[in-house]
């Protein structure tokens, strides 16, 4: 269907307030934060994939005229929040109606009794964690982006926040969902409890990343609020001996809120936080660091290194990964908790032994609590990187403890000729754990910066599941990981296939994404 | 096709001492232990549903030969383990072959560094318990049918242990499943983290019931076997108080891994485990017990009122019911935990002062003690009831903390008119619990019989359902439970023939069961 028409229908069907299809609109709606996406902008592409029109629903009855509309015209729908996932997911790769569902933001119900919430997708991540401590309670769920993205986000792409060791990932909260199926009408998942198959509903909507309907309620165990937290932090020799401390704390029935591990480079910049009490910012500390090295490195991750130098480090990026493993510090582990009083103190008690039992360096609460003051900032400082034509990106992936390091080295090894690499490990499980990898490259020319970022993911997914682990922890899938979910999981396309012929037969819910066709 | 036919290509493809179509083994085979095909054996009815044959596969290939050629011929395959199920599972409603897995358990792999392991489908729970605990482990699961059931089982139909509120449910230990189906051949579920909807298959497979495949391979999340257990007890002036404080220690973030409150007269029952320590069983107590109203429900439950006595009392539940309701005793709260002496101490601690807070009245550890020691006798005393004529089951339902006791009295309320009816509160969890109801009921014919038992279900569990409470928590749905499964969640039905169609296309994975339609 022509755009215009789709236009046309959608300012009969709503206000004129809640239908915008404006050039800036559009523009702002062509991508998330897929870094690939600003690669696009780097070249001067500011919309390879735009949707005719972008509407904001108020309720669930909005939800359903629009699905309904879409089904009935076979116009893609893809649902929206605060667009700021890093996998192209809310690209509309189709075109349609994009349903920007930031206005469905009223309701906040709380059932102290089951220690439960409901809240409307559009809810503001941050503005609800702070609404939920006001009232004595916490979600316990604080990805990096709480501050730019929405709950319905969070439950449709399987998100995880920075204390999901103790709280656990979204989709260990949800305890049920309302979703708008095109095929199905409205349905409700969810209750307590076992009977047969349909418990798992809640995991099938969970993770979908809008392509089998579009959630709009969500129910959400929460907690009392916590009255004390704090850290600890100790220093390894190498990360292994860190990992071997990790996999034996949480094998110890401890759940620490947070529990994490930085490989050297990445340490470096933990550390440097611990030294600027004052709120100093990476780039300014790179200015005066003694540390020639060092301070080149931290320029680099600040964006704030001159062009010149810039260009001359990531051409060569074996040198800086190569200098990166010289560097002279200890691979830092912090860990925190929080809870009351006595819990955290016994949590931080005994992970202290077994870490010190491990070779551990003390290094007292100071790393962590500098951790934490900077918890939310890194995602904000990528943007000088690409104003200066590089791209920076991060890879969240999963494995068992006996292939962690194994897969650590190897996606270094992968990725050291392309990309300046470093890591942490986090989100720590009795089984294993999260390895997030964060790289930089670059290349003078948008074209060959979009082929080396390609080639550097394609390598690093490679390395990851040749050893069998997850292509994502925490980030989704979107429009970037899908050939590498074929790969992960060859068995799963059928079961979407089928689901998607229930929940949505004309194939309608964003189209092109997730174990879409083709792609593999 | 003709079952003589079924049998000869069975030959053809196993040897003959793994093929059995005799008439005793087919009758044995032709209903696991609920109660209904009981009845119906009072009747003289001894298979209303019988398979052309039993087949014993000993590993994958033997599973996906008896797949493929049922696949291909269109005939009924209905898996199954130690036929302990009490819901008609594993009846062959449809003919065809049953596939006995229960010679499928050579594999054992003890995956210490992930703390996990790896089985075979048909090793027997307290089999498998014991070898674990001889390595220092424990799955730390604990039905009470633990003796007479297999990991395959437990699996199939979502079940829970007894240690539950600490272990989590089967369907929290499943990590991964090796699942043979006619549709998409042998597929493996799970990995760690959260990638997309590929997760939700470990919990698409687990309480599937044998209608999407054969589970051929199980995957579980194992513990360090602990050195210490014990229990306290507390008697409460109501359910109601020990129903708050139950919550209140769930919602504390404790989470012992037994808690257990009984209704008055399932209070006497535990409170006479605890006066015989000496092991005489309720039958022996009955006997000699002071109270003559006890002392008669005593022999009820145990089976050994002698036939006019139960006949008179049986007939007029209400009157049983009500006295039942004036015992002078208080609702009985048992809780315990197990792990390091020091957890044990301090779970058992806190967990006492929010009972003592509750106007709990300690009574030590005795009856803590007492349950342990009888906690698998239950499901082996119920063969007397039969024996007489009449019928017992049990029926395990959940719900939200707010509705849990609403629902226990509307359940009550249903039920008094029809047969002798008592409960108990378990399988605690933050959000809720489960209420499991024990009920007898006798009618002389046993036709009659079938009727007041179906009728009796079908009026608990419309007041389970009217209150949004879900109809099973851990024994599934079998045959028994479909149509509460319609109404508890009218929309799964189509999600599962979703799935059906593309895993199972045929229909033959134990037709008839679970979702299947037409029996709302």
């Amino acid at each position: 269907m022509e755009a215009s028409k789709v236009l046309d229908d959608m300012r009969k069907l709503f206000a004129a307030d809640r239908v915008a299809a404006d050039a800036p609109t559009r523009t702002t709606y062509a991508a998330d934060l897929w870094p690939l996406a600003q690669i696009w902008k780097l070249g001067g592409e500011y919309s390879r994939y735009r949707s005719a029109c972008v509407v904001w629903p108020e309720d669930r009855g909005d939800v359903e005229r629009a699905v309904a509309w879409c089904h009935q015209e076979r116009v893609p729908l893809v649902p929206v929040g605060a667009l700021s996932g890093v996998c192209g997911g809310a690209v509309p790769r189709e075109g349609g109606v994009q349903l920007d569902v930031k206005r469905m933001r009223r309701v906040l119900e709380v059932d102290r009794t089951v220690q439960e919430i409901e809240v409307d997708p559009g809810w503001n991540g941050l503005l609800l964690e702070e609404r939920l401590q006001r009232l004595g309670l916490t979600l316990g769920h604080f990805p990096s982006s709480i501050a730019c993205s929405t709950v319905g986000g969070w439950v449709a792409t399987r998100s995880a926040g920075q204390y999901s060791s103790r709280y656990g990932k979204i989709e260990d909260m949800v305890r049920g969902l309302e979703v708008v199926t095109p095929g199905q009408g409205t349905i409700r998942t969810g209750v307590l409890g076992g009977a047969g198959p349909h418990d798992p509903w809640n995991h099938v909507f969970t993770g979908s990343e809008g392509t089998l309907g579009v959630i709009t309620r969500i129910r959400l165990r929460v907690h009392p609020a916590p009255t004390a937290m704090d850290f600890h932090g100790f220093g390894f020799r190498s990360p292994l001996d860190g990992l071997a401390a990790m996999q034996r704390i949480l094998q110890s029935r401890l759940r620490p809120a947070v529990l994490r591990l930085y490989d050297p480079f990445d340490s470096v910049l933990v550390g440097f936080h611990r030294a600027t009490d004052d709120g100093r910012d990476v780039a300014a500390a790179a200015a005066t660091h003694p540390d020639p090295w060092i301070a080149r490195a931290l320029s680099l991750v600040s964006g704030e290194l001159e062009d010149r130098c810039l260009v001359l480090l990531l051409r060569r990026p074996e040198l800086i990964n190569r200098v990166a493993q010289w560097l002279p510090v200890p691979s830092l582990l912090v860990f925190g908790d929080e809870g009351s009083e006595e819990e955290v103190q016994r949590t931080l008690e005994a992970a202290s032994a077994i870490a010190r039992d491990h070779g551990g360096k003390d290094l007292g609460p100071g790393p962590g609590r500098a951790w934490h003051r900077n918890r939310y900032g890194v995602s904000y400082k990528q943007s000088r990187i690409f104003q200066r034509g590089a791209f920076v990106d991060t890879m969240e992936v999963a494995t068992t403890w006996e292939q962690v390091h194994r897969l650590y080295r190897r996606v270094v090894e992968a990725l050291s000729p392309l990309v300046f690499i470093m890591a942490h490990f986090s989100h720590a499980y009795p089984e294993g754990c999260s390895i997030y990898f964060t790289f930089v490259g670059y290349r003078r020319r948008a074209a060959d910066l979009e082929r080396l970022y390609l080639r550097a993911w394609r390598q690093g997914l490679d390395a990851v599941t040749s050893l069998g682990g997850t292509v994502s922890h925490h980030h989704g899938v979107g429009l970037h990981k899908m050939g590498a979910m074929h790969r992960e999981q060859p068995g799963g396309a059928a079961v979407f296939r089928a689901l998607k012929a229930v929940l949505d037969p004309r194939g309608i819910m964003n189209p092109g994404k997730l174990w879409h066709e083709g792609e593999g």
